[in-house]
């Protein structure tokens, strides 16, 4: 079932990628709240890990798949190193470019998250949960080591994309869709909530005010 | 084994309501942080459901029985719905009520995660531990969520009360006692002391001062 | 083959004298943030637990070893109420001891760290990984609870030593290396590395600044 599982040769690919994209955006974060260059890319790398082994605890994958592969690493490393590197040429790139690969990011996350939560036994509501996140977790942890409350619990509707993204995925995976189609669907989804909220600038109630 | 401990028709009833005081609490925290809807919904669950999922991670529990099954969740975002709809009405429940229900829950808690961790090879020591992490880890988490130093550290006999159930729970039942008397005996001394500390306004010594 | 691990009759021993070190450390970085008598034994258990948990957790080793063994809970608390007791005196202790005392912990933890996630299969990347986590982890999670950044983040060389005692531990175990020897190499580097940048003020670059 592993074997079938990793037989697409896309997703890795594409795991990758949203792993660096996330470790980036991390290594960023910490370099604007002054951490030195070991936190920094500590920082980079738990971003981009973070949900995937809290999800993978808790379906019960252990050792988590980034503690298996050393590509996430490898991946997440980089990132930071070009964050490093490049971090003031990389904070004059455009706003809708790091949206876009954000919401890149997040929306495989929150499928991919979803669809190992369902090939791993989770029920369909908490497949839901676990690409969520997947999705959202490694921001949390983020945002707990630089010192905030997470922005995921503040401010507009990141969180609720990937959810829709795993909830799409769930649904049409048990109405019997092929996994790529829901997977696609489900991303797309996720990308376009997530790029709308951003761009619009929606926000979800604040009932304390 | 399972089985037995399932057969018990009562404890997951009670085990349900504990999350959902546990869940209304946090969902009240968040509210007054003003946390977005996202936010207080997932404040709400992560305090009810976090003491429990880190005490299956330390036991070997599993997926843990919060995510394996959906009653948790459920009874948690109800409860965390209730605190949007009607959270002004909340914050004017007596505070006797508000207290009582919490050390109810907190009893509960402790009390079911100690005899959980004995029932999975714990020491005693051990499954003491494992009834008050049950009780106050999702507080904790809460607390760190919201950018505060947990309260269980700083004020006051909480987590005190729910070791003191936890320990009474691990005597009686390595004394030979049915595990209903042994529950019932220990919830009472953690509620006693919970609700006694909290109107007699006890706190621990701060060694520090 | 755990038996054979067991079988050294030194390392258990270090091992909990490293503990105790490291619930020293916490449980006066809890006092100083005036937490209450529960709170500072509590911090220092976790300190001197946290960052071998974590790594059994992501090893697979469930439940984790100072839970399964009640002598670290036992060694942690005993030296959580030394601080309490004598808090007035550690605080005159030259900082050189202290000093000395801290990197011998890490450097013990490091090492035995990498060398546990080698037994359990961890390719050698990830077991300096491992190793580095072991060392640091508690005081990451001692720091988020009194409400701090991690100061392995911003601050020193500490998980640059613990880096790299593991990496030498990992090289050398590789390479043929008796784990005797790979152990005690690794920790003597480790040791050297930080004594040397708390003796000469060594600092990681801060690349925002």
């Amino acid at each position: 079932m592993a074997t079938k599982r990793r037989g697409d040769v896309l997703l890795p690919v594409i795991d990758v990628a949203a792993t660096a994209v996330f470790a980036l955006e991390g290594a960023l974060t910490a370099i604007a709240a002054q951490l030195d260059l070991f936190g920094v890319l500590v920082v980079g790398v738990v971003t981009a890990t973070a949900g995937g082994i809290i999800r993978d605890l808790l379906i019960g994958d252990i050792p988590p798949a980034s503690i298996r592969h050393a590509r996430y690493l490898v991946a997440a490393l980089t990132a930071g190193a070009i964050a490093v590197l490049f971090h003031q040429l990389v904070n004059e790139t455009p706003a809708w470019l790091l949206t876009g690969l954000d919401a890149a990011g997040l929306s495989l996350f929150a499928v991919a998250g979803a669809s190992k939560a369902l090939d791993f036994g989770s029920s369909e509501v908490m497949a839901a949960v676990m690409g969520t996140i997947t999705g959202v977790g490694g921001g949390t942890v983020r945002d707990l080591l630089v010192g905030e409350v997470p922005a995921i619990l503040r401010i507009d509707v990141y969180a609720v994309a990937a959810l829709t993204g795993a909830v799409v995925l769930v649904i049409l995976t048990t109405a019997g869709s092929p996994r790529w189609a829901a997977m696609t669907t489900g991303a797309a989804a996720c990308f376009a909530l997530r790029v709308a909220a951003a761009t619009l600038d929606w926000n979800l109630p604040v009932p304390g005010r």
